[in-house]
């Protein structure tokens, strides 16, 4: 009877762990420790200036950043007189959620209460804005072990919001006056880093030093020879490999599927270029060198055909595409067509009376009011009328509110898929192509960016958190913290401060230059490319593929990097 | 000078391994053994009849399979004298690929030479059209070792030709006379292990032996009591609970989206049931329980609706929504009007002239021929004309060969989206909602197809193959190798043969019933569906998920197996 009773229990309590949230894998990953580079094991650091490296602010940054745009790059070394005062520090995760963010807070939270107990860390919610409205938490030790190593924003949420007005720099000189903060750090990609160094201008006279840090899954932050990568793109990267190398295993079996998938990364095609690294797809395109060869669409549609064409001829009618989402920026002739329209869509809602606009007018009518713009060629018209609907329609679309082309909105694998499969009708007709094409097509992002971080990544992030309050204690504002080194182990990474403003250019924004930090593109000229433009012609028609599998967080496989990033190291 | 010729070797080497496909990852799971189960260890087995279970065969299956029909449920338990001369067996993989399908290879190769080691495994390629045909490979020890523990069925690739008609059966008989086979595995899923049945019939009196082994990710392959689910169900799941998984992640972390999943699956609902334990959505559909409530699409559309609009009472503009792919198929109303287009389409294909067809015809012309046609009445116009024109076209999309409609090419997701936010804005006029609806749709399948199978795939295929054998040892033809008690430890299992005649019913095809194995659905009074039942209302509007992470196959989150199984059997 008594053991009955032990059964039921037990049983009640294998279904309360059955339909819990708390996993045994959660666990595990909470238990990890992540390494931490010698420079900062101390605790104790000092900065140095690192030379050899040219790194000028241009006369607009030196202009409108004076302070801060006299920072010097310098590397973080132990010993010092670092002082370790109590610190009030703010901390802010901002743009698209990236794994690894956890472990900045965490980094930045053990570095702390390590320089002094009684050290306080404040996070802002739903980024920027809760900087701007001060919307706030205090970060816990509880907080932080409960997010250990987990993927995701979600400690305090993220936001986009840009303190780009003078009312909005205020409110957040008034907060962190309220909040009697002595630093803040700023997680996020360029345009959190350019709001990390006016930030740190504005901020200077009331003693909040400011620190970015580099974070993004598409990868085009980069500072050459100093930051070879963002955290979070090696993750994102391994998730998305994962289901590539899947779909490889998939073709492969099946023999009957061409899978055309685009991946996220904005414009630039890093990520597209490490997955294919890791799987060894089909066909790659690399948006900058369509770019740097000036490829028409219908040319960039040939590079596919072609080869769905000679793997036929193998008797080979699957396959795995891999197409950057960026990549219709990079196509001459279509990036002029945007900018026309966004001429002509823009001309005619500013006249456009009340209620009206571009987007309610009919296709037609919208296809009629481009034909008859002043700027509008027969040229232009040739090449539009060339586009299948689909991609008619997509430059078409409603612009954002900056008047900027929303590219993640165009299915660019569908439409490449539907020029593909035209174009073999025609070489079915001439008797040149007579395989079978049968298509999937996928787009990957949102799932990717929401993964757990790698180990790689749990361990930078993390060393990156404890850089940034080293930068801190010594003092410093207007960095970005950095790791230089990341292909070598974590014991020999070494911590560093990038200045900000020399990473800052001129770009186009709401229809005006503004300073902001430069993404990076791929580097046609980088060991990494040229080792993808040595290999991909074996990809294309033997089946070379690679399987990556799911990250794995022990076994041997737990520790892998980036294979882009190892090739430029070692080329 | 010799310090740097080895540093350069040695980076030759090292580029050499980052270009390879050979990845540590791999190098571990080929190192991964399966367990194994008590009773099949020893190596020497028998058969003995297991009662208590009722498997009694409809007449039609006695009387086209009159043999096999007379086969008694068994269990197989260590000794005996099971001959072990050498054998000539056969494999052919078939229908989609699963995970875990060379593990079942592998266990016959075992098997078999640890039973003789001069037996010989002849594998079937590119599915049932290799037996046909006669193409094949021998296996070969090198083979089994390469494959071990990996996804997708690339060693012989697979097929889905049934063998329906005297011609193919009798290819088959002379393939297996040529290569002299005393035994043939089938590894499929329901038209597969008909096809088995029928092979073990029809081959009995040459001496082949025919064995089926249950496979398929869709989780409709069950035998109450006996066969809890197929091989590959779990892989896939986990991999499909990974994506989910990463988009609570994502949602919780950027506020901002509502993200529609559809799953694979076929019509059941298994997989977006196990999906939905492992990651807990805002909203799951099953479609076993829209059916047995008889809701309308607008009904479903409102299921969806009120919680989008509770959680933006709470602030939560955001949410994951799971969303079978077979749903469609359950919902009444849907379910009549597809029936009465295809009579219509096959009524006007028939009468058409050469070269002309329904799918030629305008949108404008096949809706009127539709609305003029006399098993068309008022009632069926209102609910076709209320639909949104995605759902409209999709249910004129061609039928296939056999006139059955093309679930799978129904956007199903966006159909859904669409309508629930045309819900939302009217509610939004009324001032009942107040929230930003932003959506992403997403489709998850062939990526989880061809994953790596979890350790509990790759030990049940790896026993599943152990048993195949070991019921081809004992004598026995048409049944299908089973494992019961799935839930317990690997050493606990209980290898079974299951008599496949008793599964058969009548099933429309190409318009007649045919004698095939039944597809389960979803049981809803089955404690994994009750406890769904119970959990989803917290679900919805807490933000209670749960994050699976990536499959893991060492470390504590390596020996998982499905919740619902786990719920069923303690339930």
């Amino acid at each position: 009877m008594k053991a009955r009773t032990q059964a039921a229990v037990s049983a009640e309590a294998q279904i309360e762990d059955l339909l819990g949230t708390e996993t045994r894998f959660r666990e595990e990953r909470r238990a990890y420790q992540p390494g931490l580079c010698s420079a900062l094991t101390a605790g104790r650091t000092t900065t140095r200036p690192l030379d050899g490296y040219e790194l000028d602010a241009i006369k607009v940054a030196r202009e409108q950043l004076p302070f801060v745009s006299q920072n010097r790059l310098v590397e973080i070394i132990p010993g010092g007189q670092a002082s370790h005062q109590p610190r009030r520090l703010g901390i802010v995760l901002s743009g698209g959620p990236a794994p690894g963010g956890h472990n900045v807070i965490g980094g930045v939270f053990e570095a702390m209460t390590k320089g002094h107990p009684e050290s306080r860390l404040i996070g802002f919610l739903a980024g920027p804005k809760g900087i701007i409205t001060n919307q706030h938490v205090e970060v816990t030790a509880e907080m932080v072990d409960l997010h250990k190593n987990s993927g995701g924003f979600h400690m305090l949420g993220t936001g986009r919001d840009k303190i780009d007005t003078p009312k909005k720099m205020e409110q957040c000189r008034q907060t962190c006056a309220t909040l009697q903060l002595d630093g803040l750090v700023v997680v996020g990609g360029d345009d959190s880093n350019t709001n990390a160094a006016f930030l740190a201008e504005n901020l200077r006279e009331m003693g909040t030093q400011v620190i970015g840090i580099p974070k993004t899954i598409d990868g085009d932050l980069q500072v050459p020879g100093l930051l070879q990568v963002p955290f979070g793109y090696h993750s994102a990267c391994m998730a998305f490999a994962t289901e590539i190398g899947n779909l490889n295993s998939d073709c492969k079996s099946d023999l009957k599927y061409w899978h055309f998938n685009r991946l996220m990364g904005r414009s630039a095609s890093h990520i597209a270029l490490e997955v294919a690294f890791q799987t060894h797809p089909n066909v790659i395109l690399i948006g900058e060198e369509i770019e740097e060869n000036e490829l028409t669409i219908h040319q960039v549609v040939r590079l596919i055909a072609d080869v769905v064409v000679e793997r036929a001829q193998l008797g080979k009618n699957y396959g795995t595409i891999l197409i950057p989402e960026g990549i219709l920026e990079f196509i001459h002739e279509i990036h002029v067509l945007i900018i026309k329209i966004s001429y002509i869509i823009a001309d005619y809602d500013r006249e456009a009376h009340e209620g009206e606009s571009f987007q309610q007018l009919s296709y037609e009518d919208q296809v009629q009011l481009i034909d008859n713009s002043d700027i509008w060629r027969d040229y232009d018209s040739r090449v539009f009328l060339g586009f299948p609907s689909l991609l008619q329609r997509g430059l078409m679309l409603p612009r954002d509110s900056h008047g900027n082309f929303p590219f993640a909105l165009v299915n660019t694998e569908r439409i490449l898929l539907e020029m593909v499969a035209t174009y073999l009708r025609k070489q079915r007709a001439k008797g040149i192509y007579k395989g079978i094409f049968r298509t999937q097509n996928h787009y990957y992002g949102y799932d990717g960016r929401g993964t757990f971080p790698t180990c790689f990544d749990c361990d930078y992030a993390y060393n990156l958190g404890q850089t940034a309050y080293s930068l801190l204690a010594n003092g410093a504002t207007g960095y970005m913290a950095a790791i230089k080194d990341l292909h070598r182990p974590v014991a020999e990474w070494q911590p560093l401060g990038i200045p900000l403003a020399p990473l800052m250019h001129l770009e186009e924004r709401k229809s005006r230059l503004e300073l902001v930090i430069a993404k990076q593109k791929v580097d046609l000229e980088s060991p990494a490319f040229r080792f993808l433009a040595r290999e991909r012609d074996r990809w294309a028609l033997e089946d070379h593929y690679r399987f990556p599998g799911p990250i794995q967080f022990s076994g041997p496989a737990a520790d892998a990097k980036p294979i882009s990033l190892q090739l430029n190291a070692l080329g």
